[in-house]
């Protein structure tokens, strides 16, 4: 829903059942940090997708040692029909040894890329027809195929088409800051690509980023001799930031029309790009710097004239907008805007006149995703948290009552993918006691096929158990959600160190009742090895609204820290907590939290590892501490407030952090410039860092760092 | 003798006399680090020196609450006669709050520089008369101030020079990479400056290093926000070198002259720059990149044009040229010349011709400094380790005969300055008994005046107990000299823990006889809370000839650490030694050996901490690299066996690297590198780095760096 990228911690999100009783196999580290997505990930149906159009299901899977495509057709008459695809002979010089992932074009049209080439099939009853579509430069990235067959793709900053016609055009020809074709402002307002082709192909539009007026920030690549800085462009907090535009080329004339979006302030922030199904319009969401003021615009793009500002939106604090519009299926004149105005993201049908024509969803929970629509069109699909912030569930919505109905069953989280024709759902879910389940939906209720019940991946292991615990914040009115991990063979005499896992931070939840129970092995580990674990989603975290959220807004780290504290304060009564040692843990905005708990609050946690961490927010990129902190000029206090630089002496405990050194999300300065001051202040901290990665420390070298911080407290907490 | 500015760690060289009975105080970890320097200073008398043509004494001191200066003169009829200098009133504008610390301009002038002015002044019986000579610009450098009252200074890479005449001149413009006027080759070869004055100071010789080929290389600057790389020319062994040249630069004419020095090769270095007494001709000492063939010419200084080779130096591993050649007084034609052919550093006597007039000193040691001569010419007065490889002593050596008369009196390590008139030596010692002891000597052995005998500074702590002990070398022959640590209430009944403090490289000796005996507070600090620290300075350290020095040749890392294992042999058969709890320490090179024994010899130390060490030779620079390693290409097996990233995976124990963060000798990515190993491998190492810190860790900051270190010695090793 919104974008939370930049901050979601790896450490992935994941609950058991039941305790298990017998004497079973602990978790290797690498089981505990990679496993979940490796050797112990949950079997399911494998590349499952619909085919346009229809209501037929496509998996992969292997029959008689040969990888092949299965299609159940689902509407067939007298049930469901299955027929098997192969792969077929592919042009030569294509080395592809499995069966590729296939992406639709059209109905009976698929794409594959391997290597530079992509190849174009057409499906022949039991088999596909291949041919090589074209072939793409070394270096093209952001490779977008579209069902016109036209593919754009990027090289360094320009932007590239390829025509069936006129083979390769270079859109571009910009110097080295202006970058075309990519997504922009950091990637947040979910914006996660930077080229849109119109919904027939005829036009491509494409973002314009120039950030020549940007600071340059130096990342250090130390895996080549000598050592070379690559300078990228930061925009801190306050700062000067890019400058956007959106483009227009028409292959047809070759001219290139920029939309007239800047007339009043360059440095705003475009979001919500969506072509009109005609292709003769654009809409882009105008959010001006501050975050506060949304226009709703819709500009011509022939001519690249601005017609009208459809509506507006504004809020006191901020707006975010993270949705394209979705026009109703065949429909060229009416939409669906998503909204968080009345507390809570919801769907609203909007005409292209900017009139409001009704509220499609309401109520004290949150819209996740708009899937699709039935093929009558009279209802929507989503998911939503409904039934419980931990939950998200599959719904209709009828666009005319808005009635909901409930599609899926059993509690957990569920995801959906519709059929095409707009008649089934495919249900995958999970919850504490169901690894994963697979099931195929009617959306009248009327059909359910069990296609897959996963077995238990862990169910020879010594597993952890778990307690979910309610704990009212420090407003003393606002329910927060938390799980206590507890050894295998607790015992409620004993005294146990404990462990703060926190992340608190905006758009991210760590909590949702999903398998396993506990969220993550690394914690089950800790517990097999005798550490209690502790986590919680106070104020300013996600998926509870937006009063929830904006409580931390213009003082990070006070309100959610004060919700901390009240974890803390109910771990403290516990009898089998030992309140000597307890420990906190967080990366990112986890980071920040761990940090500023031993620096704001010192004396309550003995040990402490910070990853990643914000340690000023004035040195974090504009779009995100802007929204949430307004800037260093506008709010001195709350950036001075949780400023860290200047509390280090404050430091009772251990403290290690951690940082990626090529970190380009929360740049290395952070914990540079806090590493400087404790050795400026005679403080002792301790450090480490990851050459070569970036924000997150992921893939085998995970498990070293999982290994590093569970020895830390090991060493220090134990 | 050497340079050995790169590589010497911060770790001063200090001995106690006697292991103190009574309990008194401990050392803080303040005093422990930098007290020798500040408030534990053992007290001298202050900035001594000899007025030009005299036997005068110049010293500063307070009297009656004033600081003034008391000259005192040793020729004096009756003895020595003293009379006080005030300093006189200042020119306008000069805030000048002590007596400046002043240089000689001939015999009778004087100047200091107070902010950005040069202030002249001439010596009036008991005052001086001042006046402001010149202004500098802001951004001046390497401010070199002649006899002439010419000034030359660099701004950037550019050298300037100002003349009574002509007010400010730009020598110099050459493109950011061309750098005038400073010290090149890295400072190897015992270059410390650019600037070469001529002897009558109408001429002005400079060095001129074009590096527009050489690697770049990043530090990164933490202290501006956001961080900047500051990039700089890093040439790495084997890689692309600087080039060279020397030119003349003639006020006159305005002309500047390029000595034809490149002819064959433009990477050779040039060294042992010196001007003739007449001004006419300049010797270079230019010495071929393989570093083993050495040629000295002549040049004429007017039009550039080579006049002859004086005589060549070969040896089979390389020649090490660091001195300039010192004329014999009032002679154009005679000069002494160092060289190590012999095997020992020692001075021969050469005329301009290239003749070999005699060898002046010969034996088993090795000449320290060439200090001055006396004043009929007859003699020479020089420093030597004649006695003992652990002391330094001051001679005077016939010229005519060879025949060596030592001056000083007292074992220890004694520094001397001769007076101008060349009768007496200002003679300076401290031994392991002996804080620091101040005499006046006559040369001729005559007098001997006891100017300050200074009394213990570290009187009121309790001190550990040093025992100096001989170790047989590898090769069962070399004597190797050693020190163990004890602690102060050393029971020769209990198990201690040792940690081996080490370096080891060339250039560097760490043991001798002087104060405090122990040689480091923090050897003691660590003694006083149980440890004992062993260090000793195996075969390829300074000061015990050339044969000891060449047996790491090719193969550093190999020789030398055979040495330290014979130490630990040594070590281990101690009953008071716990062989479990053995750790190691040292910086530079000696971080070099201390992962080298952690990660080539496992299992034998328990615990290390190895601070900017090199991790792979071909990552460090040029000149000191090739001298003693050749290149990678010439030597592969030498650089693979030594390279430390490919052996990570052997570690046993604890090993925590350090680095400053600004490090442009042992550049950070030696330690980058090996994290990075260690993460690729699942290796646990630990890290810390000292961001804005060069290659050692200086100042108040070293008092963090050694609590740093002391705390993982406490947390693994105690």
């Amino acid at each position: 829903m919104r974008n939370f990228k930049h901050f979601l911690p790896a450490l992935a999100l994941m609950a058991i059942y039941q305790p298990s009783f017998a004497q079973k196999k602990q978790f290797t580290m690498a089981e505990a940090t990679n496993g979940m997505g490796t050797t112990l990930a949950t079997k399911g149906i494998k590349s499952a997708g619909w085919q346009p159009g229809t209501d037929i299901l496509w998996q992969s899977e292997k029959k008689s040692g040969e990888e092949v495509w299965t299609a159940t057709d689902y509407s067939a008459e007298g049930g469901p029909v299955s027929r098997t695809i192969t792969r077929g002979s592919f042009p030569d010089g294509i080395k592809q040894e499995t069966i590729p992932a296939i992406k639709w074009l059209g109905k009976d049209g698929v794409y594959f890329v391997n290597d530079k080439t992509v190849v174009a099939g057409i499906l022949a009853d039991k088999k596909f027809n291949w041919e090589t579509l074209m072939t793409l430069p070394d270096k093209a990235e952001n490779v977008t195929v579209d069902n016109s067959k036209r593919v754009a793709w990027t090289i360094d900053n320009n932007l590239w088409m390829w025509d069936p016609q006129k083979g390769n055009i270079k859109i571009t020809a910009e110097p080295a800051d202006v970058i075309c074709g990519k997504s922009v402002h950091r990637e947040e307002f979910g914006i996660d690509k930077g080229i849109f082709f119109s919904p027939k192909g005829n036009l491509l539009a494409f973002y314009r980023m120039d950030q020549r007026m940007v600071n340059d920030y130096p990342i250090v690549k130390w895996d080549v001799v000598p050592a070379k800085a690559e300078i990228i462009k930061y925009p801190m907090a306050g700062g000067t930031s890019h400058e956007v535009t959106l483009c227009v080329y028409n292959p047809a004339t070759g001219a290139i029309v920029t939309l007239k979006t800047g007339v009043n302030f360059k440095d705003h922030y475009l979001t919500s790009v969506t072509w009109s199904p005609d292709e003769k319009y654009i809409f882009v969401g105008i959010l001006n710097r501050q975050q506060n003021h949304l226009l709703l615009n819709k500009y011509n793009a022939a001519t690249g004239e601005k017609i009208k500002t459809l509506f507006e939106e504004t809020d006191e604090k901020y707006v975010h907008p993270t949705h394209a519009l979705t026009f109703l299926p065949g429909n060229n004149d009416e939409f669906i805007w998503w909204s968080e105005r009345d507390g809570y993201a919801h769907l609203y049908l909007y005409n292209t006149d900017g009139k409001l024509v009704k509220q499609l969803t309401k109520g004290a929970w949150v819209v996740n995703e708009l899937i699709s629509f039935t093929k009558a069109g009279d209802k929507m699909i989503i998911t939503a948290s409904k039934e419980s912030p931990l939950e998200k569930h599959i719904y209709s919505v009828s666009l005319e009552s808005g009635r909901m109905e409930r599609i899926d069953k059993g509690a957990g989280m569920h995801s959906a993918t519709v059929s095409d024709d707009g008649k089934y759902v495919l249900d995958v879910y999970s919850a504490a006691g169901t690894p994963k389940n697979t099931y195929v939906r009617s959306v009248d209720g009327t059909v359910s096929v069990e296609l897959m019940k996963s077995p238990d991946p862990l169910a020879e292991y010594e597993r952890a158990q778990v307690r979910n615990i309610t704990i009212k914040a420090a407003d003393g009115a606002t329910t927060l959600y938390s799980k206590m991990i507890l050894p295998p063979n607790f015992d409620s005499n004993k005294k146990y160190p404990v462990i703060v896992y926190l992340y608190n931070g905006p758009n991210v939840q760590l909590l949702h009742n999903s398998f396993p129970e506990s969220g993550n092995l690394w914690y089950e580990y800790m517990a097999q090895h005798g550490y209690i674990i502790f986590t919680m989603d106070g104020r300013g975290s996600w998926n509870r609204g937006m009063a929830f959220e904006q409580a931390t807004w213009r003082r990070l780290g006070d309100v959610e820290m004060d919700d901390q504290l009240k974890a803390v304060e109910y771990l403290k009564k516990q009898n089998f907590i030992d309140p000597a040692r307890m420990g906190v843990h967080g990366w990112s905005f986890g980071g920040f939290m761990t940090t500023s708990l031993m620096l704001r609050h010192p004396g309550i946690f003995k040990c402490a590892v910070a990853g990643g961490p914000v340690i000023d927010w004035s040195m974090y990129e504009v779009m995100y501490t802007e929204r949430y902190m307004t800037t260093p000029k506008t709010n001195p206090e709350g950036y001075n407030k949780s400023n860290l630089l200047d509390k280090v002496k404050n430091l009772q405990g251990k403290l290690m952090l951690i940082h990626g050194a090529s970190d380009n999300v929360v740049v290395w300065q952070h914990s540079m410039d806090l590493i400087k001051k404790s050795v400026d202040e005679g403080v002792q901290v301790d450090y480490f860092v990851y050459p070569g990665h970036e924000h997150n420390v992921r893939g085998k070298d995970r498990v070293h760092l999982m290994q590093k911080i569970t020895n830390y407290f090991d060493d220090y907490l134990k």
